[in-house]
């Protein structure tokens, strides 16, 4: 039995799984700040990693714990319906819940004994826990030659609209990345693809950031329908994609 | 606080610290086994593994448990006498001593709820505790346009010479794969890098499986001077090199 206490925590514009770039990198555009606790933020702790543009985030799948772990899982990258071994898998209903995820890092800031990181193209839920922080080296970490089994290429994206009122939401919601970010998050099809749902018009909802969003996929396009101040709490566990009425 | 149980073991060819690849990858000689315990190496929770052909483990640094982390470390790649942030580098001392390697993998053994992995190119101490694996997948741990800081390149390789008593005993000693084991490991020139006797002519021992291996570093070139069966039993803790005299 080992014990670890986390270094950090993850703030990210994904407060529910549902939605969440399915491996980091890709979503480039989904920033997000990785907080380093004091002591381990302190400046000489950190020295040097400035000089990498990669790291690597060892985390805790959080939302997953007590949770049984299953042998076998469906992954999305096969549709959804065939199941494959856990092992061979990075899903996060693991025995022991850790994640790896390769991010891009941007930018440092200290503030005493603690840091914050900001991170891009990550795939965590907010509030996630660090146990570590690594540098990316290529020389161990790039192996291009791996042979990557039933996922051996980038999912296919698919192409992103914006209804006119879901335009300008973004266009006022301040934020100049947000349109970005909307269309790398749904050109990855966030759709479980086990859903039925997906054969026909039906509407679905994530949340990023504070916002609402609501899409639906017809005929391979993404159409983003409205973009708007989230009214409703999220329930405690968002685990499940939500369903909403026609808009 | 999260607590892990170990879902397998290592059992490797590095019985001590001192020797062992400085990361994963830099000696594609150094196999391994990796055991899952039950009920973790049943048959169905592997399925599909076999068709990466590397995988991530994540393991725990066992030998460095209950000593104390330093915010600062000084990596060999930096000569031994310039200090980085600890998260700057892959130093096995860290507040969570979790290990990440990317391994090759090279076959798969079932063992009723019990597996073994033969994997190759370790950087594990004999007994290492996995905590997980993952597969390997290229388009998202494959960051071919990282910036690798000071660890940018891989490490330089030196020659390595056997003596032609090291030549006879590792013919002899039934294994075809030891003298490019030996090779492997010496090249990467394992000496503390901040060892004031790499300037002499001293005389450096490790222990690669239940053999003694001998040698020295001259100009630029290693000299195995002998492979002999170990005689002795390792210390409890053997972290540290060992310094033999002149044979």
């Amino acid at each position: 039995m080992y014990r670890f206490e986390p270094i950090g925590r993850i703030r990210s514009c994904f407060p529910q799984k549902f939605g969440i770039p399915r491996q980091a990198g890709l979503v480039p555009q989904a920033t997000a700040v990785l907080e380093l606790f004091a002591p381990f933020g302190r400046a000489e702790a950190l020295a040097g990693l400035e000089t990498f543009s990669h790291l690597w985030v060892v985390f805790v799948f959080h939302a997953h714990l007590d949770r049984p772990w299953h042998p076998t899982v469906r992954p999305p990258r096969l549709g959804g319906n065939r199941r494959i071994g856990l092992f061979a898998s990075r899903s996060a209903f693991r025995p022991n819940p850790i994640g790896i995820s390769a991010v891009r890092l941007d930018r440092i800031r200290q503030d005493g004994d603690r840091a914050e990181i900001d991170i891009g193209g990550g795939d965590f839920l907010d509030g996630t826990p660090v146990l570590d922080i690594k540098p990316y080296l290529p020389y161990a970490d790039a192996i291009t030659e791996a042979a990557g089994g039933f996922a051996a290429d980038p999912p296919l994206l698919l192409p992103v609209d914006f209804a006119p009122e879901a335009e300008t939401a973004c266009r006022q919601s301040g934020d100049a990345g947000l349109k970005a970010l909307i269309t790398g998050v749904l050109a990855n099809d966030p759709r479980p693809a086990y859903d039925a749902r997906r054969d026909g018009d039906a509407v679905f909802g994530m949340r990023i950031c504070d916002l609402e969003v609501k899409w639906r996929v017809h005929q391979g396009r993404v159409a983003v329908l409205s973009v708007a101040p989230a009214t409703r709490d999220l329930p405690p566990s968002a685990a499940l994609p939500t369903t909403d009425p026609e808009p």
